[in-house]
């Protein structure tokens, strides 16, 4: 069955600080004109994401070079930062077994491990370097502009070790970058190293369909085809302006309304699953880096989105969301059918303690965590939704990206924003690049020297 | 040197929307009730953490169980949720290299991989235990309260596996709880299983230089005591009512100000180093789950920790940060050394993006991207401030603890709360309690029957 969304505990008077009854119903009727935005950009080919799914050619650059390197390595390392490592991160996580880097080739069934290197931190690169066999590993290099500050130093240290080892670089490194951009390509060209697509009108935090996410996927043998069948499927569902048949529509907009008319501004996002763990954080970049903006007209928008997971964090986060300030929704993801059940045995039936849980399984106690969790947030009044999944697997994980994705544009229009350009990380870089003595960074290296200072009053 | 802390981005006027001169300044002349009421506290009884580190009984019983074990064990298992595993997480991926459970038991030392299971998630659970050899595993059950529901449920799954294996429990179970209440003490005494006490005064998300802590840590080679050390010299360094002198009164009443004085309710911890990723983790549990409250009066508090990672995130959440609402301070932590430091070669001297970087090394661009966001974000008027450690060690990591333990008790005291129970989660077991059939659940099970329930038109 596909993904459903159930929304009946984000809705007030029955959930005390939920969306207003007659802002959903208004907001329902204008939803058209939302739909009818994003219509637009897509007709523009500003969203390209939307024809990921639908794009057989890219999709088999992945596949095809998967099985021309099959049996090559043991060790795939994706280098790359921000929507290039939450990607890929998010779908080894949902859709490889638990501890995949822990398992023996065997049970790996003969794919590779897959690490990302998502940071700078030297401590880090050096330890992942010493422990995989160069000779049978692979890198990837992702990054859209080619100008990644920290993917481009990744790129020269593995470049060096890899000559230094004697390796060919074209059997070790390939690059997932713009078609025809960046400083990448030409190094492509001039070095013999294969490169793929990331289509110009797909950005980081939107990439994960496009070869970004879809090649280390297709190495360590998860299924793509079905992962962007499911996509699919939910861009058809996504495309009418019916709200009452459109998931992400209604997402979006009562995320929007929670925010502007009920005061809740913090999204958080709990899959009650250890494989949607990551998920979570491939959606809080896409949700923060996409609504986060400083209005056209002056004035500053934006949720901050929250990862969580159940049941973990009812022993973490959940007394905040209970009893804090009624800021924040709650998106609870469920999963129908716990793979793998396990029982849990009666070995105490004379201890309270245990007692109750003899004969039940593992499965039904996370599950009625889940439910029992988003009952008392709704009796605290705080509004909370839930996307029920029947498994986690390819096809509904794919839904899922797509669903969110869509309710980003949605948002974007809502809030008033672009949610496909990211100007505010721009000063940390010029920054970095007048500290690191990149030339043409000389007006950034002044306007560095205009902060204030370290006070020596103010440091303890 | 010990961990400095720079708050000079955190005032307004020189950052907008920092917390005000005169509120700083009068605030700090309060400071002396705040600390009083914490220092009587403590004389009470309830401020059992601040014991810890100089308890060399209770550090003796980690210590001496884990010599006594040396080399029984090549995995241990911690099963635990809540503070019971966030803190052996943090000082795993702290203090441990990088990559600890894939290294071989060369790299590791001879220590064992460390694994801990915070979650209910059938799939993972039976992938750890086919990945272990039973035989050659110390499972560590945390409760303090012998009750909690996910960790009785594993413990009987795991009780039974042992048996079933044939394996002698006293050789492989361990329990760390209460040291006289709860369910895990008779069966303790009955069956022979060793048992490590959390001192009474002692609460989960405080717990992490007890026993829950120490002993996962003694057992996979961490200096339990340089950890205590430095988090006795941070307790030392806290006992004054001087501000100026006061790291952890700084900090509290900073964020405490920025929230009720500049509206900057969302406060993010954000480490430049990949071994303090986790650490992040560890205090959003201690920020939520103390602060976050129904005031005694009525109405709710508490700000909303976020965890963020440096450079990673300034591609994810650095965006929203910067442009975003002003409702949020962030606290940088930095490395001085980063050790094991590796260089950036200069491969293409003729490429614009890629040869600034030639020569420099991949620890100064870490430590360059983290002052250049902070500088950006002061210069956007969004407080911030930065932590200082001189390494990632075993002292200054029990520092950071120690700091930020007694800046919760300082917040909970000017936020109105009291910091040490969580009421809001109650709710939440009873529901759970009612479905799984716990007797003694029938009221909560009629209460749960008063819920909302799902309504057909608000599903998709």
């Amino acid at each position: 069955m596909a993904l459903r969304l159930d929304y009946t505990n984000m809705l007030a008077p029955a959930v005390a600080h939920g969306v207003p009854a007659d802002a959903w119903q208004s907001a329902a009727r204008e939803f058209t004109r939302v739909h009818e935005a994003a219509a637009a950009q897509r007709t523009s080919g500003a969203l390209g994401f939307l024809d990921l799914p639908g794009d057989a050619a890219l999709r088999d650059q992945s596949v095809r070079f998967a099985e021309s390197r099959s049996g090559s390595y043991d060790d795939i390392v994706v280098l790359g930062i921000g929507g290039s490592a939450l990607g890929p991160v998010a779908l080894r996580t949902a859709l490889r077994p638990p501890y995949w880097n822990l398992l023996d080739a065997k049970r790996r069934r003969g794919s590779p491990r897959l690490h990302v290197l998502d940071n700078v931190d030297p401590r880090t690169m050096a330890a992942l370097l010493v422990q995989v066999d160069l000779a049978r590993t692979l890198f990837i290099i992702t990054s859209k502009s080619g100008g990644t500050a920290e993917t481009m130093a990744q790129y020269l240290i593995v470049h060096e070790r890899l000559g230094a080892a004697g390796l060919d670089r074209t059997r070790h490194l390939v690059f997932v970058t713009d078609p025809r951009q960046g400083a990448l390509r030409p190094i492509a060209e001039r070095e013999g190293i294969p490169a793929l697509d990331i289509p110009s009108n797909v950005g980081g935090r939107f990439s994960v369909l496009s070869p970004v996410g879809m090649l280390p996927a297709a190495l360590i043998g998860i299924d793509v085809a079905a992962l962007l069948k499911g996509a699919a499927a939910m861009g058809d569902r996504c495309a009418t302006s019916d709200l009452s048949r459109n998931p992400a529509g209604a997402y979006a907009l009562l995320q929007w309304l929670a925010d502007t008319h009920a005061g809740a501004h913090i999204h958080v996002m709990m899959p009650y699953a250890d494989a949607l763990r990551d998920f979570a954080s491939w959606f809080v970049q896409l949700w923060a880096e996409s609504l986060g903006k400083i209005l056209p007209a002056g004035g500053s928008v934006g949720p901050t989105p929250l990862a969580a997971l159940g049941a973990t964090d009812q022993h973490s986060q959940v007394q905040l969301f209970m009893e804090g300030p009624p800021d924040k929704t709650v998106t609870f993801i469920g999963v129908a059918d716990a793979q793998g059940d396990i029982e849990i045995p009666n070995a105490y039936p004379d201890v309270r303690d245990l007692s109750y849980l003899g004969g039940k399984s593992l499965g039904a106690l996370l599950d009625v965590e889940r439910r029992a969790t988003a009952g008392a947030l709704a009796k605290r009044g705080r509004p909370n939704m839930t996307m029920t999944l029947d498994r986690v697997d390819a096809a509904h994980v794919g839904e899922l990206i797509m669903l969110l994705e869509i309710a980003t544009i949605y948002a974007g229009a809502l809030y008033g924003v672009d949610p496909l350009n990211q100007p505010g990380v721009e000063l940390g870089k010029q920054f970095t690049y007048a500290m690191m003595g990149r030339p043409g960074s000389e007006a950034a290296r002044r306007e560095w020297d205009t902060l204030p200072k370290p006070d020596p009053r103010h440091i303890i």
